[in-house]
């Protein structure tokens, strides 16, 4: 119990430092009385979504109390004891609870730090990254000291893996609809302001007559502040509740305690490290963050292994998941970073046309799929084989172990995320209270910054996405032979294991085809009410002294069409997933979360990268290659940028927790499928 | 042997039948000097692409002889005679002299018929019609001879399934470059031709000042005639071969054939009944042939099973393929065709802008894959339930006569198939042979009828290779349990599989990537000899009397690209395979091919049908709706009809032949895999 105890007083630090952080930016100056007035409108946007969002979600939560109150971990009428049932139901509040304080952490620092950010660029860039990454990371210790603090709480007190299962689920139903209904907002608005100002009207982005703009900031918050805390929250949760239902019967829960433990400390030095100096470079600075909470992990983990004798093979497998996390990073940045030769060649295509754009750029994407999908094939096959000579059981928990690995430095990448839409937002705000070109040209340094680094933690995420779910899938078996008290095998050739692959291979495609409808639906109706408000209010376009457009009537369309789409996409992905239960039994359930894992990791690589890579050529142009700024070439790359954007931000990441999500319900509803199903 | 022998009767009752349609053909008037010179040009222009494709690939293939020699089925040096190795090569050989005689046939009367159905439109819809479709029926016929006739006569002969195997490998390997070479050069001269044409200067399709314009019509020919008819042959060879090599061990082989010729038989009903009346629509026509194709098999196979007492599950599970496969159609026809809701949809999403085009189609081409795998999952799931009863090896040969039944028709698939780029190519002949509007106006409709019911047919091909991949994987184990002598589980957890399945999982993108990117980066270099050829041919741009263009350096650069791209691809996914083998054996290339064939269905489907759409899109707006040509909502509809070009007519159904391909290789080189791999 020793680590799960060290657990709970290094969450305590982490919120110590976060705590810091805050009141470190908080105490910072506001450069005057516009951006404080944007600033507001921006926070008072972004808090009534969230109200709005939770709202629908608490409504969600209910059903779902109701049906584990009913049917988990055994239907009512067989359970020994009701407190079971209710202890499930305390973990899952405690999950969905957890991962809703997690985002609205983010978003309050967030809409802060922006302001600070860009008061702070007056002085140089230094002190505005400072300003930024510091409130990111305020976000980033808060999401892994919740996480491993829930954790270790249920652990102690009931030492049940079903409990911890029930948890993770309630971080990840509600990580699923905050994300797609945060990346629906976030593109929502970003579409529709870039089409009717930046390609219509010729108004530069953030310009404060465009009655998108404040809704577009708003949307930087709730979808990648808000919405990819929770999805990081989901995933590292995840990982360690497959991890514990493996550990537990090996009687390893103190190795992962441990490892997690001193993952959240390498990632607190890290964080309390990063600095640029004044001539420097902002994404160096970020990934020499990373690089250094990934060396420090690697020492502290190995001495305490040596120290506490675990076993050398797990620690093993914990740096295969590293590397293998930083390979990946290194590729999604080849494939999509700034000066590299798919952005270049992609750039150079724009010359000939959009549809020349949209070609390229979906290979790339298609492409760089690859290196990411076999690293994870290798990582997992060579942790497994490292861990075999320990025993059957260990080696499928050296898969989980090196998830572990990869996500050990979640804290880091946590904030490095959280960063990318502060200093965006702080781009935003400095426009909007006319700070001048010198703050701008900072804060767009910095938020490039944000996009290079984002490609290298996305790998992280789906990499370790990826490894989580493999070992979901083991953890699923295991709570089937606990169930059945037989062997399970998921044979390919078992014609159920074959049905369900191919229905788990579509959910993804046609939950991300959901989302993408709604983000393209909704942004159609935002453009015709900015056009509307360009018609009927004069002096908005000629930019008249003190006319304002309503900007409150963009953020409710964005708000509005997010809560009606953000339920279907998620709801559809869970009932397959029951549905091919009862039809199919555990064998087509199997085949399901492989098809899922598969297609999913596949599709969410594509995406994010073709995105990355598009709006990185966009950049590349205005920087004046290829034609620069208005060229033919520039209109191009931004009909790419429009389509990348909820490839991205919208469905890209929504399906890592979709997958995740799929995983959890499988193993919760193990009891029910082996009870009843068709075949 | 009894069917074995009517089979052959059968094959060549269809190559009588493919003789009098091609004398009946040819016979047919042309109606003009213009018209021969420029079908001149077409045939010429195919005939030297298929020369030059047919040699490289002949240096492919006598490399793949040696191998093949050396190393199967047996390595040479540990082989009782020679004698298996070499006729392993004859049945190679031969499958890919077949396959490529399907091509040359193909091409052969495309180019005839192309100038009589012009010349026919003269008359009127309906003998217009006849000369397009009896043109394809030639090739349908042909396909369908040359397969069945080479798959009995070699079981005559040798009763081997390796024998079989190889064969098959023959007819897919060639079909694999064959279709990638043809789709690259289409599409190269198809978008080079409409971006500069259509787009830029305004000229009308197929204007015969367009440089550009031959090449795009020799690739109709080169492309969706010669290559499609290659991959057709390798479906139903693929889909022959798997079922034999189950078949044999049942006793079952009589059935097969039996189901085979009667296929056959009702393709030749089918087709010699299509017709269309004088005020007559022709897709319904097509589709009537269709559908009596498959009542006439479905009442044939029945009377034939209780005469011959065959097993009626199995030809339940014949029927259950023949259902599915049409369900499939319909489902595909739902989301490309003309006027239902999607393409109405995509159609209003123009007017927002090209990236709500490519947002739009692209969700609802991951959208139409649920359908299509959900269907090939039920198909296989209850084919094997249905025949499990009869024993273990019944139910999956239950899969693969399901499979058989959806390739019954195939006769008239390849038929209607045939039919659409002939009409295609005779509305280009009739435009520059200058026949007239009405002329025009009848070729347009009949190329219309062509799009829609190749939606129909597209789904029976995909749905057809889904079940003979699984059939495929089926015989994969069938072949290493006969080599190693014990029960093979590819199972799930096995990190070796899943290892498998995520490499598989990739090919299938990494190979669609490359394709398009050589389509992007040839039809780029097409697009600057046009402008060249515009800027230093004087008189051109203007249309001078007697000033043409130099058709031949635009069918070059479409050769010399296709030439160049078509071997990379498809060399990289048959390594994949090998590497994948020796690295982690039988059970990592049983986890491949799973992966593989559930990621190439669904990218396959995705491109197919978001191909589709797109054009359909593109061609309801040219009906004069939702702002009609010329508006912006049709740029953005042709700027998505041009990323659905490579999508619908080289990536997508090339994704068809690599799954059957690494499928066999997988088969083939399994004795290699079991005596060395890494783990």
């Amino acid at each position: 119990m020793v680590w799960a105890i060290v657990s709970i007083f290094v969450s305590l630090l982490s919120f110590g430092v976060a705590a810091y952080f805050y009141a470190w930016v908080t105490k910072l100056p506001t450069a005057n009385h516009t951006l404080e007035r944007v600033g507001a409108l921006i926070r008072q946007g972004a808090f009534a979504f969230l109200r709005r969002e939770y709202r629908v979600l608490a409504v969600f939560a209910a059903v779902v109390c109701v049906l584990i109150f009913l049917f988990f971990p055994k239907p009512i009428w067989q359970a020994e004891s009701a407190l079971d049932n209710l202890s499930m139901v305390g973990a899952y509040l405690l999950g969905s609870a957890l991962s809703g304080l997690a985002g609205y952490i983010g978003i309050s620092i967030a809409t802060i730090a922006n302001l600070k950010a860009a008061s702070a660029a007056r002085h140089g860039l230094a002190p505005s990254f400072m300003a930024g990454f510091r409130g990111g990371a305020v976000m980033g210790m808060a999401v892994v000291g919740t996480c491993l603090l829930g954790a270790s709480l249920l652990y102690l007190l009931t030492q049940n893996t079903d409990v911890v299962l029930a948890f993770s689920f309630g971080a990840s139903s509600l990580a699923l609809f905050a994300k797609a209904g945060g990346g629906i907002f976030t593109k929502t608005a970003d579409i529709a302001a870039d089409l009717t100002g930046k390609v219509e009207l010729g108004i530069p982005e953030d310009d404060p007559r465009n009655p998108a703009v404040i809704a577009d900031n708003v949307g930087d918050n709730v979808g990648d502040v808000a919405g990819m805390g929770a999805d990081l929250f989901d995933s590292n949760v995840a990982a360690l509740a497959a991890a514990m239902v493996i550990a537990i019967p090996l009687g390893q829960i103190e190795l992962l305690f441990c490892y997690s433990a001193l993952g959240l400390l390498a990632s607190i030095v890290g964080v309390l490290c990063a600095k640029v100096g004044k001539s420097g470079n902002p994404s160096a600075a970020l990934n020499r963050g990373t690089y250094l909470t990934c060396g420090v992990f690697a020492v502290l983990t190995l001495l305490a292994s040596l120290l506490f004798r675990f076993e050398l093979r797990l620690w093993g497998a914990t740096m295969i998941g590293l590397v293998v996390g930083v390979i990946i990073g290194l590729t999604s940045d080849y494939f999509t970073g700034d000066g590299k030769k798919p952005v270049k060649n992609v750039a150079e295509a724009c010359k000939s046309g959009p549809a020349f754009t949209i070609l390229s750029g979906m290979s790339y994407g298609l492409l760089s799929s690859m290196p990411a999908l076999i690293g994870i094939g290798l990582a997992a096959l060579c942790s497994y084989k490292l861990c075999e000579p320990l025993g059957g059981d260990y080696a499928v928990f050296g898969i989980s172990v090196a998830a572990i690995g990869m996500l050990s430095i979640v804290g880091m990448i946590v904030s490095n995320d959280a960063y990318g839409p502060i200093v965006d937002n702080a781009r935003g705000v400095a426009e909007m209270g006319g700070l001048g070109d010198e703050v701008l040209a900072i804060t767009d340094e910095l938020d490039s910054a944000g996009n290079t680094v984002k490609a290298i933690t996305k790998g992280f995420a789906i990499g370790a996405a990826g490894l989580t779910v493999i070992a979901l899938l083991a953890a699923f078996c295991e709570i089937v032979e606990g169930i059945t008290g037989a062997a399970v095998t998921l044979n390919l050739m078992d014609p159920l294991v074959f049905f369900g692959a191919l229905v788990g291979a579509v959910i993804p495609a046609a939950f991300s085809a959901m989302l993408i409808r709604g983000v393209d639906r909704n942004s159609q109706l935002m453009v015709r009410e900015i056009h509307n408000q360009f018609n009927t209010i004069p002096g908005l376009r000629e930019g008249k002294d003190g006319v304002l457009p309503d900007y409150n009537r963009c953020i409710d369309i964005a708000t509005l069409g997010a809560l009606k789409e953000l339920i279907p996409a998620g709801l559809m992905a869970i009932l397959a997933t029951l549905l091919t239960g009862f039809i199919g039994g555990v064998q087509a359930v199997g085949g399901f979360l492989m098809g899922n894992i598969l297609c999913g990791l596949l599709i969410a690589m594509m995406m994010s990268n073709a995105g990355g890579l598009w709006d990185n050529a966009k950049k590349y142009i205005e920087a004046g290659h290829c034609g620069g700024k208005g060229s033919d070439a520039h209109k191009a790359a931004v009909i790419g940028d429009t389509v990348g954007d909820p490839f991205k931000d919208t469905a890209g990441p929504s399906i890592n927790t979709q997958v995740t999500v799929v995983s959890l319900v499988s193993s919760l509803a193990a009891v029910l499928f082996v009870a009843c199903s068709l075949f």
